[in-house]
């Protein structure tokens, strides 16, 4: 047997504490968004390669886990050696996100679903990363999308039930980040940049947190995608320090504003006065397939986003044929739950009972039988010559109360109790 | 796009009530297991491949999803065709049951673990078997183990930790059958089958259901298991019909009964009153790493299994390089869930927003606020002119009511709720 029992390289085992704390998570999520009007789905961790490889993934689909056929012959390898293509050698991959799963799945399903669809999807996902702090190979992603929807009621619904969500997680006081795909369309038109460059300008501008406005300006030009006219730095900085106030009816607005776009983005502020929004014009969000409102969320006392979504209009028409509007957010949850405390709230109360090895197995059975009955979680623990380490040890498990069972024990009235220090 | 969107083949999506249904069962699961005591944890669902294929899955290990390494390069295709072994181009696996991982997870962290370490798994596994009704090729195992544990308490914990949940879930009244391979090792003695055709024997007797015992007599034969002495049909008979209780004390038990055995048998029967609990001496259970106990939990009103375990002391050492005793157990959960009655208790009140889109989105916004601060589920739809079609409609998603929102409502207690028919 091999001596290295680690997990799979960038993939994680989760003891008890860890364990609990995220189910603990998890159902507060999945609570608030229901109580929202959101409904839980669930697909397979696989989908067929050729959906996974549509063009919909971006550079996640090259991060897939591939699946092999079953019964690969000898004919098969010696095809995929010929050609060099491994990936003939698979039908199946683990999904790296749950959009391409959704849109599958509502275009499998829209018979039987409501006109407009809010879904819950609360799986992990895979992806074939270098591993690195913060970044694993398995995650859980936690995602609600609106599809049907072409109003600006999708997108309220979506962040006011992410924030509510983030509120019972203790994460109080987000910050909401806007922009449209159609503003940013207006500032590439004012630079110059071709139609067929725009996708790749956007990859470019979407650096802007690791290279600044200078290494932007510059890799947009190196790759032909700008003219030497533009001074696309400056510009940036304008966007990037720019109060949006000021355009809301004190100013003109600048040339490259989308007047529809932003009079949308106006709106969904208006709306939400609880929550902070940030118009930035500079916001991307990876992903190409976003047509209109884009948003993320980040909290300010974490540098870095917790969670983010927009609007993909054109996406489910992919597998449907048909176009449908549709609008999704997703909660960064790997990142949020390292941020949450460990709460006790519901939890049942928690004992240990260490038995001396003569009492007889029936006892001990009947002694847990009370105790559970009673809403008691019951732990036994042999007794040991070092008692001090295993009070230590229970307290840490996160145990209330410790009672010795003896040979004299009849019943759970006749323990004693003594209690853990917290 | 292909024109299939339907899931990869043998694996299933969940719509939303399906979905509630199975999260409710997992939940009581959940709660009943840790009150009795067990602490959940969690592993990757890919493991090594080199772990799945150590010839502890037993059968299930043909039955592994492959991945593929990524990066494979023309030489590594090359090199696979010439040796015509595909799986050289896979080092990785989804898993095939909960348990080789779980022995994994053991040695990895038992340090971190109390001596006597209760587990709660509850996730999908993974098996390329050729679909069919009630056979998935993902499915969900709910496992309970006790690793640390040599005495029968752990075979008790885990016996009443089960019997309690099915209880939980509105299965009273289920039947445990007992065996143990000594008992099984005793009457293959008495047949004279050697040691080294004993393991392939067990697997000919586990089709009696199948097959019955003049097809496990003839199976036995052929395969040359049994000599033309033995008759293994009136032996299984005899042994399928037998009333356990004559070897308690009223008859002399039979000469191949392990007598050791029999004894731990007969104190499990008697401290746990309150179950059924039958013994049967052709009991197989499929997996060869059992070593003591074996059990299988069935319900009078189904024709199958709803779960099993057993005692597997040798096999957390094939990880570890040291024995440590083992025991678990394993419901079924796709065959409990199908039984179960949706339950209500516990369900926040729902209700649907009928809304004239004339309304503002701020006035909806406000409106789901108030009624979602006040415990109240909440979705919105929007105006329809065939009303009767839309309330049947959310009457069977589970809403309990139903209001209009107009122009003219200012706050949810300006609305009218219509209750919904049952």
């Amino acid at each position: 047997m091999a001596a290295s029992v680690t997990p799979p390289r960038g993939m994680r085992d989760f003891l008890p504490a860890e364990k609990a704390r995220r189910e603990h998570a998890l159902g507060v999520i999945r609570g608030v968004y229901a109580s929202h009007g959101f409904d839980e789905i669930e697909t397979p961790v696989m989908e067929d390669a050729s959906r996974l490889h549509a063009g919909l993934g971006g550079d996640n689909e090259k991060l897939a886990f591939a699946v092999m056929k079953r019964g690969i012959t000898p004919d098969d390898l010696a095809a995929a050696a010929a050609s060099g293509d491994a990936l003939s050698l698979a039908d199946l991959g683990l999904r790296y996100d749950l959009t391409v799963p959704l849109a599958r799945f509502y275009a499998t399903h829209r018979a039987a679903l409501p006109p407009v669809f809010r879904s819950i999807q609360i799986a992990p996902v895979w992806r074939a990363e270098r591993p690195q702090k913060g970044r694993y190979r398995q995650f859980v992603q936690c995602d609600i999308d609106i599809i049907g929807e072409p109003g600006a009621l999708a997108e309220l619904e979506l962040l006011s039930a992410t924030v509510a969500t983030l509120d019972a997680l203790g994460l109080t006081g987000c910050t909401i980040r806007l922009n449209d795909r159609r503003v940013l369309a207006g500032i590439l038109s004012s630079w110059g940049v071709a139609d067929d460059t725009r996708e790749r300008a956007l990859i470019t501008i979407d650096k802007l947190d690791k290279i600044g406005t200078s290494g932007v300006a510059s890799e947009l030009r190196e790759l032909g995608i700008v003219g030497e006219g533009a001074d696309v730095a400056a510009e940036l900085e304008a966007l990037t320090t720019a109060d949006w106030h000021l355009y809301d009816g004190v100013m003109p607005p600048p040339a490259w504003l989308d007047r529809d776009a932003y009079a949308d983005l106006l709106a969904l502020r208006e709306t939400m006065p609880d929550a902070t929004i940030e118009f930035d014009p500079t916001l991307v969000r990876g992903m190409g397939y976003y047509t209109g409102t884009i948003f993320e969320i980040s909290h300010p006392d974490f540098g870095y986003s917790l969670g983010g979504g927009g609007r993909y209009d054109g996406m489910i028409g992919r597998f449907l044929g048909q176009d449908v509007p549709a609008c999704g957010f997703s909660i960064g949850f790997e990142r949020i739950v390292d941020l949450l405390a460990v709460r006790d709230e519901g939890r049942p109360r928690s004992v240990v009972l260490v038995y001396d090895p003569a009492v007889p197995p029936a006892t001990l059975l009947n002694l847990k039988h009370e105790l559970v009955a009673s809403g008691t979680r019951v732990r036994f623990e042999r007794r040991v010559k070092n008692a001090r380490a295993l009070f230590e040890r229970v307290t840490a498990d996160g145990f209330d109360a410790v009672a010795n069972v003896t040979l004299e024990t009849t019943d759970a009235a006749s323990l004693s109790f003594r209690d853990l220090a917290a």
